[in-house]
């Protein structure tokens, strides 16, 4: 048995907390190389102490310079873009987290491919917005880019030891997220505490709006066709309230093969990790009896225009989807903020797209040319 | 492209058929090479003129001279059980479709494995009856046996890529055939036609009537205990009325796949012939959305006992399994044929079970006379 060496990008986050719940289950398999967090100083100096990697990174030099007397002697202290691609890339790590939040993953995810590392993808930004550049470098290092979204981790694992062209179309599932229920008349006044409020899955406050406005759906179809190489045609939504089937894919002879289990984050991490094996997981076993019943209904894509968008921006191609990330990335802050409403959200996002002019296959500095275009956008929008 | 030649035992059952239209939407892939039928002479002479094999076997010497004439010059007539073990074995086929209705389906698909040719197994009877013989010689000679019935082509699609020491437990889907909803008092004087009407599937009386008393899962049960290699304790079943998820498997992560899609037993046989490739089935697809629910409920072993006995029967082994086939086989024939009620099925196969003495590791033979004792046995039994 090989020793995994594990780099966490976002380990005090949502999936970073995760993921070393489940290395700290398998310590004769994983250790913790380095990690890197953002604002959240005082849980990484916790986390370092745990863990003992030979290094972590914060966000800011003040951080840093604050806890590198509480970090073990052997935990080099870093900071900033550098520390995350220091953390990314700069270490012996075979295999790295990317769980940063938001559009920040994209240049450390570069970094750790050109080092040949191994990539258990959480970012699902950092495809979306330079889903070219990364398909490429992975394709061009020989690396290989592991899901971890629960939607990617199912197809990934429906597509074991299967063909990609006998595929006829995959489906990713939606919950609806926390106002599946509501109608849009009823959005209009609703409070950030009612949004954080997601009814199966335990996520952080952004990925949590980005399910209610289906942002996070539209993401993932995007996410989905870089990372299985397939055309938009053949990605489909399709909402499933009780999350239990977490995505499927239709083959040519009309045969589907669906993953399905207890909504639980450990199990598309854990397989990330542990890939191609699967060991003993804590989460709760299925039990479909005691469910009795799982339902399904279309998509619709008046009701939830983001993933219209999410759709069209990703037919179009080029630097609309970085446009598109990176404008609901400050149109959900703001909303977080009380600054705009819920429904803002979309007016924010569609404003900003319909003023963009597209860059085809563009470089990395004009993704981040457009993505700070379009924050600058949303942020002056007013509504 | 290779060019499979097939040989097809039971060629004009529902397998049979089902198999005849799956080989015509590919003509360049397949070739007819033999044809083995019991009492339908005449759909077999059909069949012999539109698919030109090079032998065909009937049920009795009678037959055989009755069609001699009406099929094509270069196919070559024969009978009986030799004639099923020459269909089988003593030709070109590369992929033998074994789809005969009972346990005479044990002697030619054990030809067929010693003659070196891979295995489409729609005899379920087989592995009930001779499993460690089946196994066995199919281990020794390197010979594939690929599972045609759903549930049991599903286990085998959710394992592709996968690895069986990584399987938690296998559940085999029931949609609790005809007789679902109806309480045991309310099955006291069911009418055979009334048993025939199966809710979702189209299949041959004999299957049919074994899905109403569960006997059918029962089967399946020990048919996927041999061809999954599996403890009973592994395999587990649950009832789902809509037939949509054909079974699954949970993996030791607590992940579940399964394999899902309208029934319609095409899919399966076609996958058994075109294994691991998948080509366009003319099966509609699958869409959740329309179903809209999906339902899941517990096996209830008191309501059907049947499943009881098979899973008692597969625990004790040896001969215990053959003899619950045989009993029952005698016991459906005779509800078919009028002579005893819907519930006296089970009656006939507790009391045959109950008075018999086990024999472990049975050669052929003694499965044989196993086999013909309990049907000796059922045959005789009075309420």
């Amino acid at each position: 048995m090989h020793l995994k060496r594990v780099s966490i990008l976002g380990s005090t986050g949502s999936i970073g907390t995760q993921t070393l719940d489940v290395i700290s289950r398998y310590p004769d398999r994983f250790r913790v190389e380095a990690m890197a967090a953002g604002g959240n100083a005082e849980l990484l100096v916790e986390q370092a102490n745990r863990f003992r990697p030979k290094l972590v990174s914060v966000g800011t030099k003040e951080l840093a310079i604050h806890i590198a007397d509480r970090v073990p002697a052997g935990t080099k202290v870093v900071y900033g873009e550098s520390g995350l691609i220091e953390a990314a890339a700069h270490n012996d790590a075979d295999i790295v987290v990317t769980a940063v939040v938001g559009s920040q993953g994209l240049k450390p995810t570069l970094a750790a491919i050109e080092a040949g590392k191994t990539i258990a993808l959480a970012n699902k930004e950092t495809l979306v917005s330079g889903g070219h550049l990364v398909t490429e470098a992975a394709k061009r290092r020989g690396v290989k880019l592991l899901p971890v979204d629960s939607e990617h981790s199912a197809i990934f694992q429906c597509l074991n030891g299967e063909s990609i062209s006998a595929i006829r179309k995959i489906v990713l599932t939606a919950s609806g997220g926390s106002f599946r229920d509501r109608t849009r008349e009823e959005l209009k006044h609703v409070t950030v505490q009612e949004a954080l409020a997601h009814p199966n899955w335990s996520m952080g406050a952004k990925v949590t709006i980005d399910t209610a406005t289906m942002v996070n759906k539209g993401l993932e179809v995007i996410e989905a066709h870089w990372l299985f190489g397939l055309p938009y045609d053949q990605i489909d939504v399709l909402i499933h309230p009780e999350s239990i089937v977490h995505s499927f894919v239709e083959f040519e002879d009309r045969s589907v093969i669906a993953q399905m289990g207890m909504p639980d984050m450990r199990v598309p991490i854990q397989y990330a990790l542990t890939y191609p094996d699967r060991l003993v997981s804590p989460v709760p076993s299925l039990d479909l009896a005691a469910l009795g019943t799982l339902h399904f209904r279309k998509m619709d894509f008046e009701r939830f225009p983001c993933i219209r968008f999410a759709f069209e921006c990703g037919r179009a191609g080029g630097t609309m989807t970085t446009v598109f990330n990176a404008a609901n990335e400050i149109a959900v802050a703001r909303f977080l903020k009380g600054d705009i409403s819920f429904l803002a959200i979309e007016s924010v996002i569609e404003s900003v797209l319909d003023r963009h002019v597209k860059i085809d296959l563009p470089t990395l500095e004009q993704i981040e040319e457009a993505d700070a275009w379009a924050r600058e956008a949303a942020s002056a929008f007013r509504g």
